[in-house]
């Protein structure tokens, strides 16, 4: 029921396991959703409650831990023995007296890690300072070490079968587009758009199903195209605005995220030539991935390719993709920007989004690829052009294509 | 722009700074994104960065904090004035040189409040254990208060537009069970009856449309049934098997959620014996609340109607609900169970889910709720019968009705 071989989640614990000891680590105590997932095969929505993979330098096989009702799914979804999966019970769900971190520093007492080096991911969404403290508190004989983004960093280089993966989502991705795109006219509201995309995102095709990604859809529109993370509103498209849409397909998991602008009627001349400049932009970044190249090297030559039209851009321009469970679909390790000397490396993946936005406007063209010998290969075949809507509702866009 | 009229937010406002008066916290460092939308209106998924709202005992309005890209958002859902958003540059971001908090305390300190006693949400998804340890770092002067749940408490009674928000929820979710059931049929894959209830939540209704829900659709099938967070899978219904649907519709921010129980084709007698035992529980229960009833009543009433049957259930049995974001709908305030002396008033909102989960089987049957002055009134209206489906797609299944 997991989704690959033994071999490659025994690969991948090996790879931790180098890293730990790298690092003086001997217990490596895992709460990232994404890095469970990665190392054990679990894969459930448990993470709003307290849960940890346990990777002991000297053992075999990880340790889960989580809530009793969770112990099931555990078992179905990961490759290791059922006496690896330890249940605390559901008084320490959000009880002010119990803290579920308290059961697990117990067991780590009882099979005798209490006094070991023990990694934690200390910026991590699902450990909170109360984990922390109370880990520390009932573990006074151990030392912590910061390990956070430790196995996201093993994540970065995809195995063939990951790439699959993810020209699967890739895929999915293309099909949610356009049937975003198809849904932008004045008959029809955000929230019918969205909606459009989800179905498309979920169903997946004919051959394999969608899973949830690990963002909603974001389609900002007219002014609000200024602000990236704003979500859909029930008001109805109008005529002359311009939309961004950025969403991700996912399988199994694994992502690939797409940003295109759409505009509803006549662009803008300003939209227009925007767009021209961030095409330009992006193919010529794209030139400049190769194997050995630095992820810098691609900030550079953005940089160089549209300061020249006086554009300047403050935020990084895209980041390291694949498996990941809300909120986020980057993986929180390599950044495209100044100052990452990440080297590239075949089957590295990431979500180039050199997003652009003023005080009343914005655009957003993207490219999720992977590094080939030969240099970046996209995930998805679209045009990079502003996307040209009819206001109208045209007849053919029941069939979800874009003319 | 923003959900509720000012009043709205500045009575929330004043009812958290008495709250904090109580604990003695001057600062209240929020990191919540449903506390913070709650106090500010503030709603972008932006909460997979660091940010936060802090509401200082002596000043009229709130400061939102965040990363740059974002302020636009801030400033346009939020209430405050524009002074009040505040941002940092884009470097901070999924850094290990610098961290956000690092730019959060100077704030604090540069405005003053930096020998204040501040109050922190230690145990929740968006505020790390760096987070924390960062901002005791640089604020070596203040003293830290825990003030987990200290808003989501607030939040427990709702005002009249937060019911009415929720009955829109109500509605939407209802439609969603409608659609997910009628997609239930041996054509149909687990993701195809995921992506026809994700089109009906977003979609909403031709008068309102609907928000992403904090979680997923759930919908775990045949022995999946005993694992209630396993999300769907790309495989065929079976003839024969159940399937438990837990769902929420959600409208701006706010959720009900609803779970039932389908059997497609004649469901076993166990499972049908289950269900009639589930549904006496509820119906006894239902008639408990009150206001003025202890939230432990709800609790022993179950288990009386339930025991002489042999059921033991070892998990809660429902939880306060309201605005969430992900990855959680459950607000983390009153729980229903033994030992919760919560005093039940009015416009308190619940979603009563007495879920079983056995080593081969499960099953849910659930009711969101509010309580008015004559007892339980439920957010949708829907039989709590056991949905025995037929296995073959019917005709009248496009039309989305259960017959």
């Amino acid at each position: 029921m997991f989704m690959f071989d033994i071999e490659e989640y025994q690969k991948r614990l090996e790879a931790t396991k180098k890293s730990m000891a790298n690092k003086g680590i001997d217990v490596l105590f895992i709460t990232d959703p994404a890095n469970i997932n990665y190392l054990s095969g679990y894969d459930a929505w448990s993470f709003y409650v307290h849960q940890a993979l346990i990777v002991i330098i000297d053992e075999a096989q990880p340790i889960w831990i989580g809530r009793l009702m969770d112990a099931s799914g555990a078992k179905a979804t990961t490759w290791m023995y059922d006496e690896n999966i330890i249940s605390y019970s559901d008084y320490y769900v959000h009880s002010t007296e119990f803290h579920p971190m308290e059961f697990m520093a117990e067991i780590l007492n009882e099979i005798g890690q209490g006094r070991r080096s023990i990694g934690v991911e200390m910026d991590q969404y699902y450990f909170s300072a109360k984990a922390f403290l109370t880990l520390q508190k009932k573990l006074p004989f151990a030392s912590f070490i910061d390990a956070t983004s430790l196995v996201n960093w093993i994540r970065i280089i995809k195995s063939d079968q990951e790439i699959e993966f993810m020209k699967r989502a890739g895929i999915i991705a293309e099909n949610a587009m356009h049937a975003g795109v198809n849904a932008i006219h004045t008959a029809s509201r955000e929230c019918d758009a969205a909606a459009a995309i989800y179905y498309e995102l979920i169903h997946g095709t004919e051959e394999f199903g969608g899973d949830y990604p690990s963002i909603v859809p974001m389609l900002p529109t007219g002014e609000k195209t200024n602000a990236p993370h704003l979500t859909w509103s029930d008001s109805n498209f109008k005529d002359g605005n311009a939309v961004i849409i950025e969403l991700a397909g996912c399988y199994r998991r694994y992502h690939v995220p797409l940003a295109r602008t759409v505009s509803i009627g006549q662009p803008s001349q300003r939209l227009d030539r925007l767009s021209e400049i961030v095409k330009e932009g992006i193919e010529e970044v794209m030139e400049v991935v190769k194997p050995g190249a630095y992820l810098e090297d691609l900030e550079a030559k953005w940089r160089e390719s549209t300061s020249k039209y006086g554009i300047e851009k403050e935020s990084r321009l895209g980041y390291s993709i694949g498996l990941n469970y809300p909120p986020d679909w980057g993986e929180h390790s390599a950044s495209i920007r100044k100052g990452d000397h990440t080297v590239l490396e075949e089957n590295m993946t990431f979500h180039f989004i050199p997003g652009l936005w003023f005080d009343h406007d914005g655009i957003e063209t993207s490219e999720s690829f992977y590094v080939t010998k030969t240099g970046a290969k996209s995930f998805t075949n679209l045009s990079r052009e502003l996307i040209v809507q009819s206001p109208y509702q045209l007849p053919d866009q029941s069939k979800g294509i874009i003319s």
